[in-house]
């Protein structure tokens, strides 16, 4: 089995007039395996996922793997609150050449996703497909959250190798790493969170901020591998910014804007999302300025 | 066109061993048949539609549409985050009879789920589609809310025909009420909201208390139409408990309990959710004997 | 004893350069003492209470008893989250003429006031105090909500005689009174629940509105006690644009912006509160403009 | 000046029948004396200060002086909404023996409380004290949080010199440290934070967990000063569950059960406080012996 480490980006989606553009993607794989990435996340939040119709869906990982080069793994985001869809969706994708599934946590029924309710879940879905299953948790999209503890009993699953996890909560994240095995892979979901993560133990991060800046993003990882903290934590700080403009600040609206400025295809969001406006990307190439991402 | 108004029940799906179980939706819309309710909802937040695949959908729509007597509105939740994919499930819809589209406010970006996205949204989808929409605002499970402003704006629209408002909030459905023209439905999506509804101009509720107390849902519009304040609040005061034990409290799996309890066919709600246990059951009962529903 | 009913305006409290202007409080409440409002709120969440010391409490105290007519109820926010500096503030306040206590929910450890710590608090205040205690829940400033089932048993305290609820939430309110005997005193505790409250069973309503609208937050009440929905809800419907512009829009700042342009003293709010700046006082002075409260 | 750094324990208050108890207070003392804590907090979230009357908080003061060894800096928790009062407590502290001043972020509007009220507030406070001031910013209590932006901008004043953050958001705090110069003391506030903080540059803890485990909070912060992440990794993931305990999960109550257990005077908090149950003793016991804190 592939092993689940590294950095991995959630690809954005390309469209143009609205419509998916296949062509755009095949551009910026191409970019992308020139480095070191581990892999690409296909329909995950900065994709767009909730805006695409299944077809489109399916189309995304059939056409992400061709491009990917053999060596990246291919993660496809098929969760959703209906678990006869995400394992339909999910066995589709691997069809298609997916390695690794990444399901995120139920979340319409608020109150009622609790422990029990998520090991339902991710149990009935882990046990119906083929390839590894993954844990999505990202409160900010979601509104609920998972904790440790229910991530330590879904770890014990053969088939759940790992948890992206997109809260900043450093708590919560160390105790998602120390509840579990070894073998069970904590990837972080920002890159807000890269320092502290990797220097707690996560072994991968998938961030945003790798559709624009691959290399600093392993960088950090690399140094800290090295033991050379002081550095990483420079980078780090110095992303922080950058990172903070193509996510929260700027939301994928924003994080495509940047990918045009880096000589990636970002282009436009689907509707109901809008593009970022003139003030704002003025705004945004200043930070990438300032953060030597360009000149 | 069908005027809106009324008590129309979001009507629970029944599953028998975790698939749809049609016959027994049939025997429950008959009972229905038999009161003035003006209306069935398919696929809303009480029919589990999110844990529903596209081909459940449709079958539902069509089998709702086939056991309602004619003079009931067909009103199909068909909204998601997608454009594209609402539109597809709204035609589709229309296909097999629903008269009326409950289309739930995008959620899944919630910072980015403002005024501009929500008009948006809204004005693509009922653009393309051929029957009037109602949105649909439901905070507690969205995480995101509505402005009165917005709905003011999208009123205007001539196939946005109302709004179903599950929000508790006095001042939000007021306003809803009074920025709005008088041909704007305001529809309350909760029982807690019946009688302050009615009193301040909103002209019907889509009620999960509707699925198992149609005739006291009713009855409280009567009271007030008739100026009987007193009455009406007697009676609404003696279903608050009701509602809440099968909304905030026990959820979709209290509510068809309850359905079991009264004559109906509940059973179980579809997994990740689970049965109520059974001294959560008695407490349920006791809810509905003080309230006069069952002996 | 009096009895608690009515309109009564939380009043702000007048500074000059940022100091106690008592002169300035003696000449608006000449000018409510000529209403029928029933009472006076001394130090409310609109006193800006929390900005002020021990000494300044006391002292608006004494002064708002001396300058309002005989007929009007004191009532002194004297709640805090120390049990031992509440009793003692309001047992200063009770020598200075305060004829009822609006005590504020404890808030400070926010995960553990539930029933049990409201009801330990709530009954020591008011075992100790020689006036009646009104209970003050307000979500939005301390984070905190109080339960119908806690207000019922503390309503069976001799000594609590209501709740002013400036929540929104119309189930929560219909709760309060629905839970509680007759004789106990639901207040709402903004305008925008005037209405909803008035047909519901609530006897009052302290309102940062009444302010600077006593006669219309009065007519409301009026024409529902007469049956006359319509035209109250008319009214009701005027003054919500005016009531969010005093309160959830520009605070206590904009309140005493409106009370300026109404003929009251208004002034400065104390830091670290700012007034309002030129072209948000445009659009209040036109908002106030559109509901006739000026020319 | 004395440098702010390492473990300062957020002392408990003792009480005795509800009332304060100074001799227990000089036995805990003494004990920490022993150790190489740097400092005491008093009047901290975990020394019940919002229960506290104003003369009981200065007798608090002067009694952790007067216990305190000289190397061990006093630092008081006097901050409240009010400007007025906090610098006067703020100074009665500083006469009887506070060598810094914790101020809480002001909370009540909790709407307006962001960058321009935060700069006001603490301008205010610092410019009129004679002693420096740490931001205290605990979300969880308080319902406010303060932005990096505001901390930078404050971190200018020569009276301001540090911030002690109980938010566990590691973006956040990271953004406190790289936002502010060196000498800035970023403090963490919980010991969920110790390893994350002191990794990235902060330069101490103000941590509930330290009132039972100073040897092991100061540990960590050895541990990682010597470069020795693995092991101070392996002690921080050990803490997370007692941590979680006397903070999240018990709250104050739990820390003086965890007290009394450990050989420290404990006792009960102050109403409405509640003592823990015997059940959840026994838990508080177990996790105590799990990691190693007594056999």
């Amino acid at each position: 089995m592939k092993q689940l480490k590294g950095i991995m980006p959630p690809i954005t989606t390309p469209f143009v007039n609205g419509e998916l553009a296949i062509d755009k993607l095949e551009f910026n794989i191409n970019k992308w395996n020139k480095t070191d990435l581990t892999g690409y996340v296909v329909m995950g939040s900065n994709g767009e996922s909730v805006f695409l119709t299944r077809e489109e869906k399916l189309k995304l990982v059939e056409a992400t793997k061709k491009f990917a080069s053999p060596d990246k793994h291919i993660i496809a985001g098929t969760g959703s609150d209906s678990i006869k869809e995400t394992i339909s969706l999910s066995n589709e994708s691997v069809a298609r050449g997916a390695d690794f599934l990444l399901i995120l946590t139920p979340s319409f029924y608020k109150s009622e996703m609790k422990h029990e309710a998520f090991i339902k879940y991710f149990t009935a879905v882990a046990d119906a497909v083929k390839i590894p299953v993954i844990i999505y948790n990202v409160p900010k999209f979601t509104g609920v959250d998972i904790e440790a503890e229910t991530v330590a009993k879904l770890s014990e699953h053969p088939n759940i190798v790992g948890i992206k996890n997109s809260s900043e909560n450093v708590r919560q994240n160390n105790e998602f790493i120390s509840y579990t095995d070894k073998g069970f892979a904590v990837i972080v979901g920002t890159a807000s969170m890269l320092y502290s993560g990797f220097t707690s133990g996560a072994v991968g991060g998938i961030l945003a901020l790798a559709n624009i800046a691959p290399g600093e993003c392993m960088e950090i990882q690399k140094l800290i591998e090295k033991g050379n903290l002081k550095d990483a934590l420079t980078l780090q700080n110095r992303m922080i910014p950058v990172n903070k403009a193509v996510t929260a600040k700027y939301g994928v609206a924003g994080l495509k804007a940047a990918m045009d400025m880096m000589g990636y295809f970002g282009g436009e969001p689907r509707a109901p999302l809008s593009t970022i406006n003139e003030n704002d990307r003025s705004q945004l190439k200043e930070i990438l300025k300032i953060a030597s991402l360009i000149e």
